[in-house]
């Protein structure tokens, strides 16, 4: 059995890439990651995506990438857990490298959402909830978010202007990355004078809507000494699943699947989580980061808005966030998202970060949730020597 | 690391199930599954499924079933590789096991497609291959597989009533299995004078559209050892690619993805292909099973007709097929087939396959293919002792 290494990573720009096709986006991310290891052939292709069927009439990605970048004979599929589709496409290519059915595997994740119209794009988002109850009463994924963002506000007595600390955050940390999708710092005041989206969720609390792909080469032992790079163990990627739907949980504020798999991470990496150097959390809306840092024990219940707003988690605070700028800045590609996630802190942890380096980086951990806080994967990364 | 073994299989009756949501399907196939053995709580859920997303609005299948069967906390998610996910699913069941990441797997195949007409059914199925030409360009999904057929008679001289040994063995094997679609055996003179669909095409020669789920419980040693039944191993489980599209393939007429996933699965097992006692093969259409079992070498260029025409694939033959009655008797129910398969090989290497039983068998064979040959798995089971 083989530990597991990332040993290089590629990413596009997240944006609107209108000329550019699913296929498109996956092989040249892809291409990044392969063309940073020219001495490995990937052995394996696992494709995270939450809805290229619904939204582009396109399934099989897995043998549709192998095949474009001629790898033909690999095993090739594609990994679906709605926005966490990503975390989860990771995990699988960590599983494979540990039961040693590969030694090189190319995970790439790909969303393309803006070909779809925004009221298309609200439909294939809500595919995440229940057809049979969820959609059909007329619920989205945003109302959901909504519904536990008053909650929240409401347990907790949290002010708006603290809640706009992630998004301010993440609009910070994305100006100043090559692969994001804002590159404008925002303000407090942006934040709370933008347009209601879903009550009480403004549009500056959103993650946008938009295209892009990322991959990674995860390798075993042997492969990744040969590289002679510095080492990035995957030290722990755990997934976990939660009650379906918010309305069916005993609170919906608390990411049971967010505590399960950091907690199991936590525990299998030999980490405290006061030891991680820096969490990429999935701010899809600015209540999910705060619950799911709660959740994990980051910051103790409603405290995490008042953490952000007085700056424990910029770059140079005790524990930086998004370092990239996150869903909010970086962007949101959905069934992509995971595998950025992971491909952000390979470059911190490898002091690859360039102008958004957490100085000293050596452990980070991922976090990536489909639904809220339905298909949730984390991933810990760690600096050998 | 650990060997991987079947513990338990469940399959709905592949059919027409209007009543029957995507959901309803998992958890009754599910559930048989656990049911026969309650002793195990699954760690993991993974979901094989091809267009619930496009067909059905519902993404995220891996924790809607866990979350039904209140199975907080494991890891879940759905694998796709088009009619192919079933067996890509198994082998992500496989894989964790294999990884010391699992000690019982729950897997599961769905498909729904009767909700669709058979205009959508044809464009959800034509998402197997690309948007961007095939689908443009108005080939479905049946076409490309007509060409091919066209192309092997014309190569072989294959005569149409040898190439209906196919269909007609399909419903032979599925009028006396509990969880077929079709239970009327027909003869060679149905198939010949059935419609043509696409020419060559014949109706006969396709299987149908339809609804079922089907489950597996997939454990450790160690797990499979307590519960003190037969020990049914997976001996191998291979996925592969081929090039995308049959328009791209040096010879359309070579599975080249059905031979790489063959031939490596039966070196992993230590299997010659002739101590293999029954082969559960993937025949969406004639033609594919014609091909398959060429392209692995159980009959030689142009001969499977030949074969199944005398005998040689009946039950009682010398090296029986499709023993349920195959995608052509059982039924096809894409994302599921995978599934459906790999549990009628368990059925039958542990002598419980009650009036469809291969006398003897202990190593069986199961070939599952996503689009023409394009994302395709085998998986041996092996009886212990």
């Amino acid at each position: 059995m083989s530990r597991a290494y990332v040993a290089s990573v590629g990413m596009t720009q997240v944006g609107e890439h209108w000329r550019k096709s699913l296929l498109d986006l996956m092989v040249e991310a892809s291409l990044q990651a392969m063309n940073a290891c020219p001495s490995i052939v990937p052995d394996r292709v696992i494709v995270g995506n939450m809805f290229s069927g619904a939204g582009s009439n396109q399934e099989q990605l897995g043998a549709y990438l192998a095949s474009q970048l001629n790898l033909v004979g690999v095993p090739a599929y594609k990994v679906e857990g709605a926005c966490g589709s990503g975390g989860a496409a990771v995990h699988n290519g960590y599983l494979s490298v540990k039961a040693d059915e590969s030694e090189a595997v190319l995970v790439c994740g790909v969303e393309k959402m803006k070909d779809l119209d925004v009221g298309r794009a609200t439909a294939a988002l809500a595919m995440a909830d229940s057809a049979e109850y969820t959609q059909f009463v007329g619920a989205t994924f945003i109302s959901l978010n909504a519904l536990t963002h008053a909650m929240y506000v409401k347990k907790h007595g949290v002010a708006k202007e603290e809640m706009a600390g992630f998004p301010v955050l993440g609009h910070r940390n994305a100006a100043s990355a090559r692969h994001s999708m804002f590159k404008r710092p925002i303000t407090v005041e942006d934040v709370i004078r933008s347009p209601i989206i879903s009550d009480p969720i403004r549009l500056m609390d959103s993650s946008p809507i938009c295209d892009g792909a990322a991959a990674l080469l995860i390798v075993n032992e042997r492969k990744a000494k040969e590289l002679g790079d510095v080492m990035v163990e995957v030290a722990a990627s755990e997934v976990a699943a939660n009650l379906f739907t918010i309305y069916e949980r005993p609170d919906p504020l608390d990411y049971v699947a967010t505590r399960a798999a950091a907690g199991r991470a936590l525990a299998k990496a030999g980490v405290k989580i006061g030891q991680v150097d820096f969490i990429e959390v999935h701010d899809a809306f600015s209540v999910t980061a705060a619950l799911a840092l709660e959740s994990m024990g980051v910051s103790g219940p409603g405290q995490a808005p008042k953490d952000v707003t007085k700056g424990r988690f910029n770059l140079d605070g005790e524990l930086p966030i998004n370092t990239f700028g996150g869903l909010k800045g970086r962007g949101h590609p959905v069934g992509a998202t995971g595998v950025y996630q992971v491909a952000e802190a390979y470059l911190q942890v490898s002091g690859k970060a360039e102008r958004n380096q957490v100085k000293g980086a050596k452990v980070g951990m991922t976090h990536n949730m489909g639904g809220v806080d339905t298909t949730t994967s984390v991933h810990i990364l760690r600096r050998e020597g």
